[in-house]
């Protein structure tokens, strides 16, 4: 994180203090993660991108299934009657919703045509509720058929105005879970115990350290009774919210009639649970560790850990060099971290040396581990970790690289989420207590919070819904309510009332 | 594979022989793996039905990864524009398309309806040739990029008119790859490659031997040059086309700009081919393996290989039988099985025993593992072999069933295999010779084919599209040519013209 004015070539253009928002688009696209397809809104999700959700699915797949529950999958189509049923749930996704309403195209003039016309229209899942609702109202009859954990991998569609790509766009991956318990207290439990899920997993797995908090009413997903939330800070200062679990009460029950026979034979509304996580946490891996030269992959979720580039010469011995580095990585994958064989590559592309090496530097692969003829001569391995660029590269024996690789890939796994963390520290004012100093740190140089060195504000509120109004200006929001609260009494910051709740403020994506 | 006449009960009603057609949708029920949803044609996959699913897409994965192709995800919306570039593939599918026409709801009269009508309408993917191949037109300029060897994991949507659960469904899960190359003969062996790759994952995991061969051109995919499959068979004779890769030339590249500097310097258009597996599978999992008590899962993909049923009896010591099968599960899942720990549930739900052991019957858990307080004394455990029901239950020593549990799903795996193919063989006719014989053999009781004895007619076929038209009144048709041909000569059993080409003739799914 140097100050972007140190005159140093950088792979990224413009850099992050130049021009964050551009930046990273720039790094989505130098990393080759992902880019907007033809289809407005849309993206694609490429190899380097997708292997890392891939990653993060199977770790979180992991917990989810240590944790009881069991993947099912449910139909995309949610016909609009079901929507109808939750009145807050429609209201907080009618503007974003794809409509299918015709079943076949025939030729018109010559023109293709929509033809066929539903007689219900059906929405393209935006979320799950209402359609899992339905299922979970057939399954459950008595106490005995509770708890009810499931979980669904699946793509759903909210039609954003203004997308942005892999953090907010119309088609994007998720899993959402959604269980159905006896009582409240069993269903808050179980919200709270997928939100630690969340927050362990983003620590231990995406070196990304999040806050933990409930949102305030207004922040609330539409139709919950409470929403708890990780909400991560990126490089800008800004706050990225990175997974959701939400407590809805017997509302979607209700709605859905999820009707069981209690312990008491008594009929009952089921207390339900939702949460989830999504591909926008690969925008938000990228926003925390990005640097000036391009992404940094966390090695726990690194498609490649290690990536092995021989340096082919025309006047030298191609055949050696490749042998050395197909035995080495056999070695490699020989050792272990975190429970799993290294995942190492070797680049074999016919491109020129510099070229292949920047653009794993620009990828974020944790090791570089380039090999010439002289390399193999002297039984040793140039490396370089993407986490210490500016350390350059060393010259080690490669018996002793392979030894340390896993330790190595452990120390840049524990380098990124310190200096997050570090960072996170450093940005987040727990001194400001009233209005002019509140509005005073947010309104200088707005556009470019990166260098203006904005953050989180962590301040008293009041709670009064109307108070919020005094945020828009400055595009700021009440993040959350965080779990941590110390207690004492002091004044809103907004209003200057007598308040005990500290909250998180900032801007967000 | 009893004669359905004998007098026995059986757990599901119908039995095959009575009508095979209701006993499939009793056995997906019986076995809890999916049912359809409130939505027209859409399915919900339950939790047994998923967890083999996620069985048979981490083993493909492995596969596809190791033949060198790596996933992304492309848009789930294909813009009506991209269809209309290849004149065949719309064809063949505009009749069965969803088709987003609007971006949002609003109430009018109290009454919610679609707004906000897109300018060009969007399809729900029905397979993504052409999406895809807008990227790749982006992505491929040179030979150094190809060969570009892509899959996805993805959901599709065609709306068919007759569905029928997990074989034929509005809305399936599948894996498509995509792949561009050089040249026809680099094309060709990809697509013959990963029909072998089905082929083996077929035959080893779920335990279902089929028949690989080509389609005739009436039975391609829309806009192929040539369509691979393999055909399975079904208990009632009836094929079940399990897998496709087809080489689509340079239709596709030329629809979509797929165009790249040769190794001579030219442009020229790419190869492609796409291939692909769905959860249609699931369906031909249950219609190969299963019987009149239900589902038998073959343990590759069983998401339990092993079920535990504790028998607790009010006047017994409860926690002793807990404690004894909390450290067998423990002694089994240290034991491996296909290079992976055998999975094994402990079913501590509190519902009667008889109960709970026809329900893992019905599920086709491969074993069975009954324990009560005197199994515990005795150090042993009762079991059940689901591929071998008739057998019974036998008492063995618990350490001699740890010891050997791996061999006994091994065991089961093959059986269920071997049984599959000799079906397949003794349900296989070759001596079918004129049009005379070959409908008398597809018009006996074609009600029933279960009972009726039909299935493949191996024959020769003059390969006259004209032809074809016989088959239609029988309801018949060309599943393929298969690879292996004895390239003798003879007549066509339609026309009676010389013929030297071999088909598979069948009813199918």
């Amino acid at each position: 994180m140097k100050p972007a004015s140190q005159p140093k070539k950088t792979a990224i253009t413009p850099t992050r203090g130049e021009n964050y928002a551009e930046w990273y688009q720039k790094v989505v696209r130098a990393a080759d993660m992902a880019e907007m397809s033809g289809v407005r809104g849309c993206m694609v999700i490429k190899a380097w991108g997708y292997g890392a959700w891939e990653l993060m699915q199977r770790e979180l797949d992991r917990r989810f299934k240590e944790t009881g529950h069991d993947n099912y999958y449910f139909p995309i189509f949610i016909p609009l009657s079901y929507f109808q049923r939750e009145a807050d749930h429609v209201e907080g996704f009618a503007k974003e919703m794809a409509v299918v309403t015709h079943h076949r195209l025939v030729k018109k003039d010559g023109v293709l045509v929509p033809d066929g016309e539903l007689e219900e229209p059906l929405v393209v899942r935006p979320t799950s509720e209402t359609i899992i609702g339905e299922s979970m109202s057939k399954w459950i009859q008595s106490w005995r058929d509770l708890p009810l954990l499931t979980n669904q991998w699946a793509n759903v569609v909210r039609w954003e105005m203004r997308p942005r790509i892999l953090l907010r766009t119309v088609e994007f991956l998720w899993q959402e879970g959604h269980t159905a318990h006896e009582t409240r207290e069993e269903a808050l439990t179980e919200t709270k115990l997928m939100l630690e899920v969340y927050r362990k997993f983003a620590e231990d797995y995406l070196a990304l350290p999040v806050i933990t908090g409930e949102k305030i009413a207004a922040e609330r997903f539409p139709g919950a009774e409470s929403t708890l939330c990780i909400e991560a800070m990126m490089q800008d200062g800004r706050a990225l919210q990175a997974g959701t679990s939400h407590y809805l009460g017997q509302n979607f029950a209700r709605a859905c009639n999820i009707q069981f026979q209690n312990r008491e034979g008594n009929l009952d509304f089921a207390h339900t649970t939702s949460w989830g996580v999504s591909t926008r946490l690969l925008g938000g891996l990228i926003m925390a560790h990005g640097d000036d030269d391009g992404m940094k992959m966390p090695p726990r979720v690194a498609p490649h850990q290690i990536v092995i580039l021989p340096i082919l010469r025309e006047d030298s011995p191609k055949q050696e060099v490749m042998d050395y580095c197909e035995s080495l990585k056999k070695e490699l994958q020989a050792e272990m971290f975190d429970g799993q064989p290294l995942r190492v590559k070797i680049d074999v592309r016919d491109i020129a040396g510099g070229e292949k090496r920047w653009e794993w530097i620009k990828k974020g692969a944790p090791l570089l581990v380039e090999v010439g003829p002289r390399d193999v001569e002297g039984g040793k391995v140039c490396l370089t970790r993407r986490d210490q660029l500016g350390a350059g590269k060393r010259f080690i024996a490669r018996n002793e690289f392979v030894k340390s690789a896993a330790t190595e890939l452990a120390a840049a796994q524990k380098a990124l989420f310190d200096a997050v963390l570090a960072f996170q520290r450093s940005r987040t004012v727990t001194d400001i207590k009233d209005w002019a100093a509140f509005e005073s740190y947010f309104a200088k140089d707005a556009d470019n919070s990166f260098t203006a060195g904005q953050g989180f504000v962590r301040a008293k509120w009041s709670g009064d819904p109307a108070s919020l109004a005094k945020l828009e200006p400055l595009g700021v929001t009440v993040r959350c309510i965080p779990f941590d609260q110390s207690g004492t009494k002091g004044v809103c910051v907004l209003t200057g009332a007598p308040a005990t709740q500290e909250v998180i403020f900032a801007r967000a994506y």
